[in-house]
């Protein structure tokens, strides 16, 4: 199974474009995992209009065997260690894509929350939507370490 | 009543430094804030001597009057309006210092748990020291900006 991290626009702030590259060059060697932008409407002003326009384009690379994850504030917390299992046993499965999304500056559609098979919460805290792709990334590399007993722990 | 961040350490990833500079910035007009740092001993093979020497460094810089708030994993999860909210009764309040404390690469001693006044939670997921000092300091600027009524919500 292969995964995709799916984000509306590409990261902007230059801190998470560094931490991103800097995860995303350690994971590539251990996970099949790729990463997909649809563009991101924000500057318009109808914040509705956005976000139904983002979550036809999200909604549209999702194929109907995809296993969908949205992370959302109001999702499920879980720590480090259940979520190493829980992507292990997806890899095991058989679905054709384990896809993250992680929404736009407005959050996501009811559409896209409707056909999400997964809700994650990385916190009750709301992060700026670049900050929780930079902790996903982090949490998929611990992941990787985790399910390979290794001692990265920091 | 002040703010103080301390870290065991200076932050050393190039993402976290350019993130954290960027919210201190934009932080420094609306908080007194500041950064203290204790000496990094996570060299040393001695894990247990590391958090000894460490701790005790923490605990000589704060005060009988300090309130302590240590980011602990295992800590009260809180969400960002609740947690914008403690701070402004924090800051009304007389205490000398309010003072959040990042653990080192093994955490803290159980001297400075045990000293703290509040042990917070930024997830049940287990961040990198570095990066959970930098989910902070965003926290802090998103409390800020609560406070305020601002728009900041990306």
């Amino acid at each position: 199974m292969k995964i995709e991290i799916l984000t509306v626009g590409k990261p902007k702030a230059s801190y998470v474009k560094d931490g991103l590259s800097e995860y995303l060059k350690r994971l590539k060697v251990h996970l099949p995992l790729s990463m997909k932008h649809v563009p991101d409407r924000s500057k318009r002003k109808n914040a509705e209009k956005v976000l139904e326009e983002e979550g036809k384009e999200i909604l549209s690379t999702v194929g109907d065997e995809d296993f969908l994850v949205l992370l959302d504030v109001d999702g499920r917390l879980v720590d480090s260690v259940s979520f190493a299992a829980w992507v292990q046993k997806k890899l095991n499965e058989t679905p054709k894509k384990l896809i993250f999304c992680v929404g736009g500056a407005y959050g996501v559609s009811e559409d896209v929350k409707r056909r999400a098979n997964f809700l994650l919460s990385l916190s009750p805290m709301t992060f700026p939507h670049e900050m929780s792709l930079l902790i996903l990334v982090e949490q998929l590399y611990r992941a990787v370490m985790i399910n390979k007993g290794s001692a990265y722990h920091h």
